[in-house]
Order: C-alpha cells, then structure tokens, then sequence
C-alpha cells in the first residue's frame, strides 16, 4: 500500500551527556521516511528544506524508494534547525533553539501523484498544516495517523480538535496524552482521547514501552531493555514510521495487526537511538529489525494454565 | 512447598491526595503473608509487634494459614509505626514518621517447626537481621529470596553485600538497582547485581511493570493499565508475596515457572493498591486474581510470523 508521509526535514544540533553533534540531518518527516522504507517502498514525502540541505541526504532517502516530489526546496533559504541537550537521565531534554526558517511558511501542496494514498502518517507539525493535507486528497485513504505535541495543545487547540475528528490513529507519549485529556490516569486520558476522533490510540511510554488502545481493548509493548541509550532523537517518529510501515507492507488494518506494527515500531525505534540521528536507521537491515522483533517476541513470551 | 517469611508487622499511617487513614495494619511481613496465603496455606511469619497490635489482624492471618508461632508480642511495648504521604504523581512519597518502637531491638528467632522451609522469603530489614534468619536454618532451602531498600545500601552495605551471597532471588525496585550497582542502565546493572549474589533479580518498576533476571535472559511483565491508584502502600511486598506464593504452590523453580510467579505478583499487587493497606487483599479469591492474570496474558499477547 502507498503511504504518504508529512512532516518535517531539518537539521538538528544534539548534545548528550557522552556526546555532542553540531549539524545532523533530522526531521520529523525525515525519521518516519528512514523507518517506513524498510517495509514498502511506495512512500511519498511532502516537506520543506531550504538550498542548504545536503544533497545527499534526499538522495539516499530517494535511493530507499522515497518519492521527494512533494519536497519544496526554497532558493536562498535556511533549513529548520532545533537544537536540544539531553539530561543525564537521557529522557528529559532542553531545548536550546528553534529556527523555523523555512518552516515559518510551509503550505503543503501534494503533487497529484500524491492525491490518493492508500495511507497517511501526518508527522507532528501544525494542525492547520494537517488539515490542509487531508483536505487535498481526493479519496479517503484507508488509514490516517497523526502526531501533534504540547506546543499544538497551548496554541492551536481548535485545529488540533478539528484534525483529531479527522484522522483514525493518534501517535502520541505519556505526557502528551495527559496534557490532551487533563487526566492522569492513562487509561482514563485515552477513553477521553478516543471519544474525541481518533479510534486508535498509541501512547508512547519511551524506555517503559507503549499502549495501544482500540475499543475497550489495550495492548502493551515493552520497549527492548538497552544497555545505552546513546540519542533518542527521533525515536518516537521511527516508532511511527515502523507502525505505518508494517500495515502498508502487510494491508491488514485489524488489531491484531495493529499489535504486530507497535512491535515493528518498537524495534525500529530500538536502533534509531543507538547513533546520533537517523544513522542507525541508514544502515539498518530487515534482518537485523527481525531479530529484535523476536528478542521482543521473547522478552514477554510466558505461558500460564490458570488453576 | 512450606514457606518462611520475616518481616516487619506494623501501624502505618497513610495520606494520599485523595484520601488518608490515621491507622492500618502494615508491614512488608503482613502484606507477604496475606499475598502468599492465597496461593500456600503453610506460610510461617517471623516478625515482632507490641501489645498494641489488633488481635483481629493476628487472628486474620491465622485464619488464611499462616502461623504466627514466631510472631513475637511485646508486652507494654508500641508495634513499629510508619507514617508516610504519597506526591499527586502517587510515584513518590514523602516518609513524615519512622518510629522504630518493638522493631529497634528486634531479634528473629525461628521456633524449631520452621528451620526446614522449603522457601524463605526475607522482607526489608536490616540485612544483619536477614543473616541472623538464614544462620538460624537447619537445611539449605530450595529457595530463598529477599527484598532491601537504599537505608541499608547506605548504613550496612557490608552486611548487605553478605546476605546478597546467601540467597537466590534478590526482589528490587529500579531506584533501588541503580543505587546498588551505581549503573543507570537496569541492563548493566543487573548484569552487576547478578555477579554478586543472587542468580535471579527481580526489577519492580511500579506501573511500568517488572523485569525478570537469570543467566543471560530476560523476561518482562507488564503492570496493569489501572484507572486509578488507590494507594500504593505495600505493593512492593504484595508482589514478592505473590511471588513466593505461586513457586510454593506450583513446587517447580524454572525459569518459566518464575516467568508465571511475575505474572502472579503483578496480579496480586495491582488489587493491593485499590484501598488503604491491605484491606482488599483481605476479601480477595483466586478466582478474581486469576481474571486478572488473564488479562495480563491478553494485554502483551500477540503473534508474528516474521518475513
């Protein structure tokens, strides 16, 4: 199944408590593209770079079957840049600069080769960016995805309840999903969140795994026990990618496929922390992602004959 | 499979940000033995209260099967108190009263019908005490497992390091492994914590579940996406009561039988904190932690052919 992927390309600077780099390609967009390519490779990307992208960069993406049409690159302008430092206990971050450059203006047009995909995965951006992509299409795509922060929420939450109605996954952690419902207790922030638009929910717990809520079901992944977390930029976004993925790879939109694809998200999130960037992710094999599914399949393999 | 447990039997005083209790029973003893005595009814409590002690929780335990032979009753002496108040997360809490009382000379004396247990479970107290217990037994039992907490990684670490050689089953918070390794990573410091004493560890995370620890394997369990946390109180022993209980019960000490008997605490300590104290365990039957194991097995359950 085709997937059509919004979302940003950036450059990030990254500091840890081990390391730091000054200039690596990143992106919200950009990390789902990495991930979601290993599974098909009919995934088409709208975003926006200034002439300062490196060339190289979109042409391994294109490499990987990545179609960059929907790619605006702006003459004469600057990237997005964030910059963040990770805290010693590597799951609390600051952020130390935000240059929207071309970002500032961004209107996501979709060539018309884009205009009917099977799925769509709308990275975390502005919700009135959102709806105009959705707005674009000109048949309902089978499967729409979204993630948003608290940014959205403080700012924009009109747009955001508007575009949360329109889509049927939200994507998103533990803090944002407390934030969204103003309840503290999980289970009762996503029965707010799922009477709110979205029939699917993915909280996203980090190193402590993720839910997926479906009707008055739920379904828990672990997260792989590491030994280092070296970067966790963009973990979440590879997550969402693997998701995506795995259903447009496998055409089955059930929950019990739905589980399979948090499992393929986790473990593709597993590699994209262990290098800065999306490093990790560039070398990555579908052999090497299906070893870890099965340390996954393991890590929570138990069998019990009640009595 | 007889089992012995030492702990502290106690009046605790408990203030949540709903709701607070001047006086209840308490005490990581009492929690183990009302978790265990669903599962074995030849559990034997070591442990020492003052005459103030309600005869009703007493006559309680001895009605689920537990024998309180060596329960030592001080006459005119007040039973340990702890009173402690949980933060609005309900994660941390802040101890506002330790009085010591019949604990600060406590000596555990084991009658002579329990120096053959098949199983010892040691609750969190002072290791030299937890020593005292293991000198005391006449024949190696099949098992022995024990809790600790950071007042004796920092006040007796060298008695501490003793008893951690004499056991098999160190049961642990993650706080408490990174304090004890000095490893941030619960991967590495487990793998620290293996090579000083215990075979299996078992890491508590609270609501994010546990993980199990042996040789180079690793199995996690999952807590159960609750509505609400009542209070929290005891938990910890709940599960390691649980814990015991179901290795007793089923007499077999696998690896994937301790997969189950993880599963088993996690049901058991997911009723604990529904009310004050151990007040639901007190009403608790099988056949309810045994629905509630069942949809432990439902929530990580899920199946991949991988391709």
């Amino acid at each position: 199944m085709s997937l059509l992927v919004v979302g940003t390309v950036a450059y990030d600077a990254i500091e840890t408590p081990f390391d730091k780099v000054d200039k690596i390609a990143g992106g919200s967009g950009n990390y789902i593209c990495h991930s979601a390519s290993l599974f098909v490779d009919d995934v088409d990307l709208v975003a926006v770079v200034g002439d300062d992208f490196d060339q190289n960069e979109l042409e391994f993406l294109s490499s990987k079957g990545v179609s960059l049409e929907g790619l605006q690159i702006k003459k004469g302008e600057k990237s997005f840049f964030w910059s963040g430092r990770y805290r010693m206990d590597m799951n609390s971050r600051d952020t130390l600069a935000t240059d929207l450059n071309v970002l500032a203006d961004f209107d996501p047009i979709l060539p018309d080769s884009y205009k009917n995909p099977d799925m769509v995965i709308l990275g975390n951006i502005d919700p009135n960016l959102q709806i105009k992509v959705i707005q674009q299409l000109e048949s309902r795509p089978k499967l729409i995805a979204m993630d948003t922060m608290n940014f959205w929420m403080d700012n924009t939450p009109n747009a955001l309840d508007e575009v949360l109605e329109m889509v049927d996954v939200l994507i998103i952690n533990d803090e944002e999903a407390r934030q969204l419902s103003g309840m503290s207790s999980l289970v009762k922030a996503a029965a707010f969140i799922k009477e709110h638009g979205p029939k699917y929910l993915v909280i996203k717990k980090g190193e402590h795994g993720a839910l997926l809520f479906y009707e008055d079901k739920v379904f828990f992944a672990p997260a792989l026990p590491l030994d280092e977390v070296f970067d966790p930029t963009g973990a979440g976004d590879t997550f969402a990618g693997g998701f995506m993925g795995h259903l447009a790879r496998s055409k089955d939109l059930s929950f019990e496929n739905m589980k399979r694809a948090v499992i393929y998200g986790t473990a593709a999130a597993s590699f994209c922390v262990e290098a800065f960037g999306p490093s990790r992710l560039k070398t990555l094999t579908i052999e090497e992602l299906n070893e870890r599914v099965q340390i996954l399949v393991n890590l929570v393999d138990f069998d019990i004959i009640l009595k």
